[in-house]
């Protein structure tokens, strides 16, 4: 399996990461580094780290002098460079995924990127609304709604538009079981505490009719469809609104977490960190967790999608 | 410190855990069983447990036949008469806290309780809502709107009211740092995602100027709130809606959680599990951990309320 790694901002920890991960990673897949070799020259000399011999780069952006930990026009110019040319390679079909490593926003606006960031951009790309998955190989939950106000969250719970996510996010992901939440408190309560529920239920029966089988299960009570119990047997869900499904984890795996694009003509995973400019080119700890599990899942969604078109 | 065990339902697992947890909780308080010498033998006998030499019992209740694991009438106005017994203790200050063990709800409907459980019981003797605050030792969320459906919590975002319940849970619990949470997704992301963080942020104002001190921090974004990093810190949250607080709860601690009502003429602790009657009188593995926590905190709500009134 081929992989895009678009390096995010220089002046940030996405390069370190990239280099210290690298031995790990190219037993996974083929990472192809959207860097060019003269920028990762000089990365690798301020890092101090060797550059790996199978260490694929493509010649992208302009060069410019990394400064670590600032907030540059050049390092936003080139961060953006690298994600076009990842999106370019995967729609191209040469590789399979792409994994997006952390940009600076204020970079980007400095340098006249019309984006606030990885997500907004796709969304204009592809003229499509992705379905955004945050989360770890161990919990995963997708987001109905997203970024909204709570007290907008009750009426977009409708019928068509959740059915029609449900089967789209089954094609996506192909999980044979994805929970599913319930929007009140107590699941409603027999509707005492809300009658959402209801929809959600329909919502459910039309997907697991469409899909001919019971996919989904639900809807759940929320406080109660996270415990360890529960998770043993679910790994996939789909919450209605932004906390309800980023709360839970990252409260579990606040370190480890992903976030994932789907619905889109392309598979795209990405860190779910900053560029951590506190910790850039100074040999401080920093952890790969989410490195890694956003390789590892651009790896198994390609994986699926070509298992499935056979 | 005294606290008073209401026994809860007898068909159920309240009274082995009693039994099996005495000699652990006496070192911490004076139990005071609501159970009856006649019916504690009857259940010793049951679950062929001794009964500790300085278990303390009470006259409380009509002797009846223990059903294991049935929903019975004369159970229910046991788990009744034991539970208004601890309240009566409480209120005659013989006991500082009271700390109930599991009833079951259909038991008290066939017994003609006009309640639908302990919170709503209380609720009415006592002509006051009670503030529900849930969790462990290790993290307690108090809800500032509980049971009420999803699209009714933005409205009730008022300052006075939140101003008021900050407050009041300040003085019943007097922890140096309380977190509160926002009701948006990224605390609204200035206003983008919703406003009511402009209410809260002025609620806190209202309260930290009348403590006099820097008691309540936030709003908390209450995605990353109750990640591990957060919790070395902060072990008391403020939570804006009933999910917000027990799904980070239940996910971690769901064996662990406890119930508390503040704001109450007396203390009131309870474990967070039902009656388990699968598990009664069946010598199965029950965990004890909800309800040593009940204990706990009872013990400790009621030395905090020793030590300031001094």
């Amino acid at each position: 399996m081929k992989i895009a790694v678009s390096i995010g901002d220089l002046n940030g920890i996405g390069i370190e990461l990239a280099l210290r991960s690298h031995e790990e990673i190219r037993h996974w897949c083929q990472p192809h580094y959207m860097i060019s070799d003269t920028m990762l020259e000089q990365a690798a000399n301020l890092l101090n780290l060797p550059i790996p011999d199978d260490f694929k780069t493509y010649a992208v952006g302009e060069t410019f002098t990394i400064e670590p930990g600032h907030v540059t026009k050049q390092s936003g110019a080139y961060s953006y460079a690298s994600f076009l040319a990842a999106i370019d390679l995967a729609k191209k079909q040469q590789v399979d995924a792409i994994t997006t490593l952390p940009i600076h926003k204020k970079a980007w606006e400095l340098t006249g990127v019309p984006y606030k960031g990885h997500t907004d951009a796709l969304a204009d790309i592809f003229d499509k609304e992705a379905i955004m998955m945050i989360g770890t190989p161990k919990l995963f939950t997708a987001l109905f709604t997203h970024h909204i106000p709570l007290k907008e969250v009750a009426s977009k719970i409708e019928l068509q538009p959740l059915s029609d996510f449900l089967i789209t996010l089954y094609h996506e992901i192909k999980e044979e079981k994805i929970a599913v939440l319930a929007l009140n408190p107590h699941a409603g309560d027999d509707g005492v505490l809300g009658d959402e529920e209801e929809i959600i239920k329909a919502a459910i029966k039309i997907a697991n009719d469409t899909l001919l089988d019971e996919v989904f299960i639900g809807p759940l009570v929320p406080d109660t469809a996270f415990t360890p119990h529960m998770r043993k047997h679910l790994h996939y869900y789909v919450c209605m609104y932004h906390d309800q499904g980023l709360i839970p984890v990252k409260t579990l795996y606040f370190d480890e977490g992903i976030n994932v694009s789907l619905n889109l003509p392309i598979i795209r995973t990405s860190v779910d960190h900053g560029t951590a400019f506190d910790k850039a080119y100074q040999n401080k700890p920093v952890s790969n967790l989410s490195y890694l599990n956003a390789i590892k899942e651009a790896v198994r969604l390609s994986e699926k999608k070509k298992l499935f078109k056979i």
